[in-house]
């Protein structure tokens, strides 16, 4: 068995939203295609991948260092034990030899978008969903039938008032969705708390209202929209701080009471230890965010939640960043805590497939094999445009 | 003033050496030029840059990001107060807009490339050598006539024996160089003390040899190796384990008594301010080597030394990773600890100006305008071929 092509293009996926801290009207991402020599009705079997929003597409990382690594190296240097499937660890290994360590940004970003490849060609080898492969290999078979999601959503729009935001959040309601999110910090505290108070009036109970200041604010701004928000009893308190700022989040968890998300901007095992072990996180109450297609895939996600396992995070506390259909495999097949959703944005490539259902605020991953990516027809239209046979 | 025309291409610095965690025959490197409309000599003044080595070309990124962003700025947006001259800070600023925070890895690498041709194209308006406008600018005038240099060797090649060793430290030796360091970690132990108690029995002393891991080493080989040295006295053992691993350095700094010296692979002032919070290094012994050509470059470099001057770290126990011109001036300009060299190896970008005399260890930073590239010949035809006008 071997990989017979591998295929990379970029995406974009501007848009002319904005967060605290960037614009995304020029965003973009890279899409990859892996194809094996099994030949299955009368086409090679393939596995596609991209990479999550915000830090843009990587073709140079891929064609220059990545895919020749994984083209020039034996092929059973890429199968597992018995030669019968792709050993996604041992690609992660190729892919990422003669790479030093420390410096984990856009590789991670790059190396994500063809580990994501790779486990929809290995699950689609097994003719299962991955989330099952998941949960048979790292889960003991277990699994959620239904997997908390929440919308990734409130932005900041030019123009956008307080009647459009209470609109977005109706209209995720109306979908099916419970908890949503929102952005803070582009704002006056202020206008934020304006803001917010406006969309917990909306959907009834701030318990089901994350927000995300996306890493913009210092000591004294995190502490003081800590103090602000405290009776809220928001679902959760999203990357207050630059992200590597452990010292910023330790202090503020120990004056917020409620719960504090973060770890979307952390691309690897090392970073997320750290995080764990510096930044004053609470297993029994805070959020990891780590996003499976940013921090060099899936096979590095299952390393971090490993790390995390034995410095006593449960699995329940991930929920991973990405707002895709590998996000809720992964939270499905190992029993996560949920997983974000991009309904309406990123398109075509956020949210889930097309006749993905979410009711009371969940959703079923669904019985496609492999991600299931052929299942978002738009999506898919995009990928086999940019990188089909 | 504006900008004329940014240039890059991709140089191969390939060699046969490796260190303990990666082999150096693909290595890369981006070159960058960076033209002004000011015309001297019937030519634009010209600044040029590039990255230092072990973490490859950067093109991708240049290409697709960070050059459009500046071409596209108003040239005001790039010029210092008064308009007289280009100011790097909102340059590194104009090039990372809609960069999320987070991710310090090849898009660090990239900027450091366009950054190096800024510092050079400013220091070259001013018709003034680099450390001098450094030294005016960030050091109340004051600077330091010769500056520490040892030469990054000690690489393990094919079939390299001890005596090979011992004949490349006499070698260092015979061209002016004291202090030297040597690669450890791709070896046993014993191979290791053999090869560290050669180069000791062949310099004289522990004291002028620094040796370096380069991140392999997990926690008990680096204490194991710690407990090894002990006795020998050395300059400093360098990065002995992942760079990101703040505790395990913390740890080996609670045990081992030498000096310990880390931070070429951590490319943000983030990142080295959690090394001086987490990592347990010790002001009056330790020593950081952050790259100046590999952290967003020197204006970020600036940042990481005044917020570590902030945290108790005089700017003395700085030696830069890097071994050019750039850290021989920032060294000379700053009134740092010493400046990494690389006579021979990374050829033709490593070591510094063809006319650089070292005696006793040290090196005179020398009076060329600008970084000075003009004055390493067969480099700056390299650099003239790739991104010359």
């Amino acid at each position: 068995m071997r990989i017979t092509d591998i295929r990379e293009a970029t995406a974009a996926i501007g848009s002319e939203m904005s967060n605290a801290f960037i614009d995304f009207s020029q965003m973009t991402i890279s899409v990859v295609a892996v194809a094996s020599d099994t030949i299955r009705n009368g086409k090679p079997v393939t596995g596609y991948g991209f990479c999550s929003n915000g830090r843009y597409a990587q073709g140079g990382i891929l064609r220059e260092r990545l895919i020749p690594r994984i083209e020039a190296a034996d092929a059973a240097d890429l199968l597992d034990q018995d030669g019968r499937n792709f050993a996604p660890c041992k690609i992660r290994q190729v892919m990422l030899s003669n790479e030093k360590p420390g410096g984990h940004g856009d590789r991670a970003v790059a190396a994500s978008a063809v580990d994501m490849a790779v486990w929809d060609l290995v699950a689609k080898l097994e003719e299962k969903p991955l989330w099952r492969v998941l949960s048979e290999r790292f889960n003991g078979g277990a699994h959620d039938e239904q997997v908390l999601v929440y919308p990734g959503g409130g932005y900041y729009y030019p123009g956008k008032g307080l009647e459009r935001l209470r609109e977005e959040m109706r209209g995720y309601h109306d979908q099916g969705y419970k908890a949503v999110k929102m952005k803070i910090g582009a704002a006056s505290l202020a206008e934020d708390l304006a803001r917010i108070e406006a969309v917990i009036d909306e959907i009834g109970s701030g318990g089901d209202l994350a927000v995300d200041a996306n890493g913009r604010f210092d000591l004294s701004r995190a502490l003081a929209y800590g103090e602000a928000m405290g009776d809220y009893g928001l679902f959760w308190f999203e990357e207050p701080g630059d992200p590597l700022d452990y010292a910023l989040n330790a202090e503020l968890a120990a004056a917020y009471p409620g719960a504090i998300a973060t770890g979307e901007n952390l691309f690897s095992v090392q970073d997320a230890r750290n995080l764990a072990r510096h930044g004053g996180m609470r297993p029994d109450i805070d959020w990891m965010q780590f996003d499976p297609a940013l921090c060099y895939g899936l096979t590095e996600y299952l390393d971090i939640v490993e790390t995390l396992e034995g410095l006593g995070w449960p699995r329940r506390r991930h929920i991973p960043h990405g707002g895709h259909q590998l996000a809720l495999a992964t939270a499905a097949g190992l029993q996560l805590g949920g997983s974000e959703s991009y309904p309406g944005v990123f398109q075509p490539f956020g949210g889930f497939a097309d006749d993905t259902v979410v009711e009371s605020g969940m959703a079923e991953p669904g019985e496609y094999i492999g991600i299931g990516m052929e299942a978002k027809a738009a999506m898919f239209t995009e990928i086999q445009r940019l990188v089909g046979a």
